[in-house]
């Protein structure tokens, strides 16, 4: 049998479906079905609509494809192998080695391969966002889509237009069930971001049967009522019916496109067709002979005929290549017609910050009364912003609250593409997943909410930290400070549950100096998102005259005050907690007992120092130890070792004055005082 | 002025507003806006339509009624005290005194009080859930709605019927702008919950202003689409309005009803009125006189006409004592005919279990080779289920992966009340809402998913443990033990999180016997959520003539294996991880090292254990102490102390088959042999 007498095109999405089919079998693990169903739709795109250049994998205006249902990554990978997409190096420049070889293709869901289970951003060159937790590449696009319309309204020129990147992306049922979904979905709808276009795989298939047990809205009429425009496609192997869709996408203004087309699971597989089965388990050699002949294929593995990587070079590689190279040529006259913009874009995607961005980082008088760190924080995001032109963000409906608007900035609207202050609306899994899909952009973007709703978007938050992306989340109201709202706005657990997650930045700082040392911390971040914890009530600031110096706070831990050489104790603390500790040190040293005070800002920065400094800050030798905090012991028992004592959280809070929870709890500089009492005897 | 000019219901109403807004302004925090709103729909709702006897507050068959927009909390709250709501006791009957008093409300948000910011069930009477993180109690309502449909199709016999209570909710933009309502109505609309009906406060503003800056959506259109029968109501103010299109939503069949009710915040407020700043924050007592002016109200504090609390109890409170006591005569006509049933009924609605419900839990012979917990689980599941004939559950669209199935049920569907498997969805969140409202109901229900998505659901589980709820969470593929579908799909962190929630019961069996144990414990509880921590890979079935018998799972940990009485290292583990400190401690053994090995399923219960017993596992002399774990190091530190060695995680895992993941991180019985050998030189 030979592939001579079909059509290139059903050549190619014959050897994307046959690759899918083979790499799972021999991972002997994976996803075959929906790669089969939806290799004609990725064809399409890839063939001829995507403007994307294999060989400049990350030339700035490249159309953004997503493929939210991860699970389906041999999709992507096969179309990243025929494409003839190139590796970039760490730095990401082109590297002229492909990005994904067939022998990487053989590797799939193998230790250390290029093919992991799930698409990973960085991993693999090609790969815009990592996926698998369905609906996070949703969320993801309305970011990509946002900071493109961003990017267009602040750095195109009437002469001049860099930035009109459309984004696509490719979902399925799963996506679409989960709320973070109808969440973007929404937003992008309110925002109007007709550069959006969401690809809905409509195979009525789901792990545990027919979509019919679980899933029977009217997916259209829902998407109309969040503001789409909504496109139906009868067969998913109507790749014309296909391009027509796209076409009109591509037509239309104000509204992001859906598109739902109707495809079938494993699609040619004589027996596996339109079965669950046919999900995420291997086909098996009988029936994966049995496809291959109805596809008129060979019975041979990881079959991909010369003439498939030839006519992607032909069609997106070659309007890839003149797309960016028309670009690069546009970028050439803009550097020099619009120097300062053009070296703002420069700098932004190489992920650099302005020389002299922190120079309006406030700095904070000591004072008894000090301020809340939502404000400090407020303050210093502002001195920042003033000098980062592409630092935008916003909040979950809480800006009154977490004191995040970029002061004289305006709002980013479907009318206003320039404004740099976001309104997510009350949507803080699918904010946390736009902010991601920003800072793929190259943005410095945030978002912030209240900290106990830090679990409403953790999923997104642990894939910032996945992909590394330097993403900023501004969580206030840190604590049972937050008083009268009581224990279901008061965060117990939640600064634990961030600590835990690796490569996450928790920042919690303990005055006003110290929020502004966070903060700079966190914008200087390449390679990981940062979480500053602020308080909702008061902190004094701390006179740093009699006190430790701010610096300090780069390290994560410091001695903040010593009573002499040889403290009898160390006590512990972050945060609001820090004054607390302050306190108790006044009050012993007052009483001739000679303690340390030891400020935590990050627990993260502190770990990650050498040995002797940490030793220098904890003597192993001083094991009188006491931390409080006003969260659970979990992180601290770290430092304390057995003997330690923790003061803090062990239940939900309670509604009344945040003094008055302190107090009830046993959070108070005297129950430190009496803490250090009890362990030196 | 007086009020005596006004008809009862305008004085109702203004009762309840000016309620709202006097306790605010006294606790000067609180949000008087959406109560003074709200107050003619609540008036409305219970006066003239809620079967809800304030007398029996707990009558099984009452209509819910739930405040998902828990910072409106001064509206229910006033309801309770003006329809004469008794208080229960801790057993669930009535004292005879008021569940909240005029003084109650003169303390709202003050420490102690039954009034606090957010309703709390169980904490206050007339509470049927606790609200305040939007959306939750959206999802809430859906498991009451199930729980209405299935004990009616399971009790209700063709001459006496038990079961056919409504749930009503009021919900706000903020609720339906949450992904977990979106979830949560497609499951409804799916489900065909006609017995469901949500009051949505259209009133156009949000914290940070007019709706119009994030929410534009076509909310009825939307609701269309996933299903539900929706109406609109022009005013607040109009109550035959709204007692119309309630009397639409019990006349409709087969679909659950929105009601689009336009409000104004702060209506009547003369300055505030329509203001976002009326969200939030006290009036102040200017716009509170004029207020009370506008209405015609007394200007002074907490007035409550005579006549209202009388008017409560000749409509709700008649009405609602016919019901429960024609109802009450009805069960005992049923409990003569149908006791078996009836006692059903008793047992569970008293929160208790059956006799012999344990009867079949099974036990499993040692085995090498063993079995994976999460079939060690759905064994166990299944042996329980067949004697708790109200133990219902279902899986967020993984049944074959999770094992969750109970064998030989029905699934419960639109068509199907009785079925007691649940087909959720790809809607982690909503699922655990809707389990958290089952368990409201009385039912023995749980939820399953993967574990990295407890994420997805982490808010919902949260307000389980702060409800004290007896809900169950099963959580399968719990470590980088997932293998090949690499890191977004590997629990890290998630062990940690959930043990940090205060009052989750977190329960990771090691073998299958360790597995039907922990099972046992999970239904026993009676005041606290459980999450059970279950592997994808088999672990073997230690053999327990060898080692120590499963009884010690019911401490949380235990004492597995002593070489003899004078162990120089404790080597601890959990779930997956203790085979391999198993086989470290028979290679000790083997050499003539003399270790312990302690299981511990979960550190909640060991932790509650007395110091004496806990030092009898853990001796605080022996410091030589290696954990293995394939999660974070957090939880640990506690039993490691500042010297003891940890193996586990600190990043996340790896795409590849799951023993090369083990092996790659340094998670082998070898790597704990080396961890003793060092730490006893």
């Amino acid at each position: 049998m030979s592939t001579a007498t079909q059509s290139i095109s059903t050549t190619a999405i014959n050897t994307i479906r046959t690759l899918a089919m083979d790499a799972v079998e021999k991972a002997n693990s994976g996803h075959p079905g929906t790669p089969m169903a939806l290799a004609p739709i990725a064809y399409k795109v890839w063939a001829d609509v995507l403007r994307y250049d294999p060989a400049e994998p990350l030339w700035p205006n490249r159309d953004r494809y997503v493929l939210s249902c991860g699970h389906a990554s041999m999709l992507i990978y096969s179309m990243i192998h025929l494409a003839g997409v190139v590796r970039v190096d760490d730095h990401g420049k082109p590297t002229g080695e492909p990005s994904l070889t067939l022998e990487d293709l053989k590797q799939f869901r193998q230790l250390h391969s290029r093919t992991p289970g799930h698409p990973e951003y960085h991993h693999t060159t090609g790969v815009e966002t990592t996926t698998g937790p369905l609906g996070q590449g949703c969320g993801n696009s309305v970011g990509m889509a946002m900071a493109s319309k961003w990017l267009a309204a602040t750095y195109n020129k009437g002469d001049i237009s860099l930035f009109d990147f459309n984004v696509y992306v490719q979902c399925s049922d799963g996506d679409l069930m989960e709320g973070i979904a109808c969440e973007a979905a929404s937003l992008a709808g309110h925002l109007k971001l007709d550069n959006l276009c969401w690809m809905y795989d409509d195979n009525r298939i789901t792990i545990e049967g027919d979509t019919d047990l679980a899933f029977t809205e009217d997916v259209g009429k829902k998407f109309e009522g969040l503001g789409w425009h909504v496109l139906h496609v009868a067969d998913a192997n109507d790749t014309a019916a296909v391009g027509k869709a796209i076409a009109e996408f591509q037509a239309t203004i104000g509204k992001p496109t859906l598109i739902v087309i109707r495809s079938e699971i494993a699609w040619g597989a004589p027996n596996a067709v339109g079965t669950h089965g046919a999900h995420g388990a291997p086909l098996g050699a009988a029936e994966i002979s049995l496809t291959k002949k109805a596809y008129g294929w060979p019975d041979e593995s990881f079959v991909v005929p010369d003439e498939v990587p030839k006519h992607f070079a032909s069609t997106l590689g070659k309007r890839g290549a003149n797309e960016s190279a028309a670009w690069n040529e546009k970028f050439a006259s803009y550097k020099k017609k619009y120097a300062r913009e053009a070296a703002e874009i420069e700098t932004m995607l190489a992920g650099r910050l302005p020389s002299d961005w922190d120079k309006d980082l406030p700095t904070f008088a000591a004072d008894a009364k000090g301020m809340a760190t939502r404000i400090s924080g407020g303050k210093s995001l502002n001195g920042i912003a003033k000098n980062l032109p592409w630092m935008i963000g916003g909040s979950a409906d809480l800006a009154p609250s977490t004191k995040t608007l970029i002061d004289g900035a305006e709002s980013f609207s479907g009318e206003n593409r320039g404004g740099r202050n976001l309104h997510f609306g009350i949507r803080e899994h699918a904010m946390a997943a736009a902010v991601n899909g920003m800072a793929l952009c190259g943005l410095k973007a945030y978002g912030a909410t209240f900290f106990v709703f830090s679990d409403y978007l953790r999923p997104s938050m642990r894939l910032s930290a996945i992909m590394k992306l330097p993403a900023m989340f501004v969580f206030t109201h840190d604590s049972v400070g937050v008083g009268e709202d009581g224990p279901t706005h008061q965060p117990v657990e939640q600064l634990a549950a961030c600590r835990g997650i690796p490569n996450l930045l928790v920042l919690r700082p303990g005055d006003a100096n110290e929020c502004a040392a966070v903060w700079k911390l966190a914008v200087e971040q390449t390679h990981r998102p940062s979480a500053l914890v602020l308080t909702r009530q008061n902190l004094p600031t701390l006179d740093r005259t009699v006190y430790a110096d701010v610096e300090g706070v780069a390290k994560g831990g410091y001695v903040l005050a010593d009573s002499d050489k040889s403290p009898k104790a160390i006590i512990m603390a972050s945060g609001s907690e820090l004054c607390l500790a302050v306190e108790a040190y006044e009050k012993l040293k007052a009483k001739g007992v000679s303690v340390r005070v030891v400020s935590m800002p990050s627990m993260e920065l502190f770990n990650d120092q050498p040995t002797s400094y940490r030793d220098s800050v904890l003597p192993p030798s001083i094991t009188a130890r006491v931390a409080i905090e006003a969260g659970i012991q979990q992180p601290w028992d770290r430092y304390l070792g057995l003997g330690g004592k923790f003061i803090g959280m062990d239940d939900f809070g309670a509604s009344a004055p945040f003094e008055q929870v302190y107090a009830e709890r046993g959070m108070t500089s005297e129950a430190v005082v009496e803490a250090v009492g009890k362990l030196i005897g």
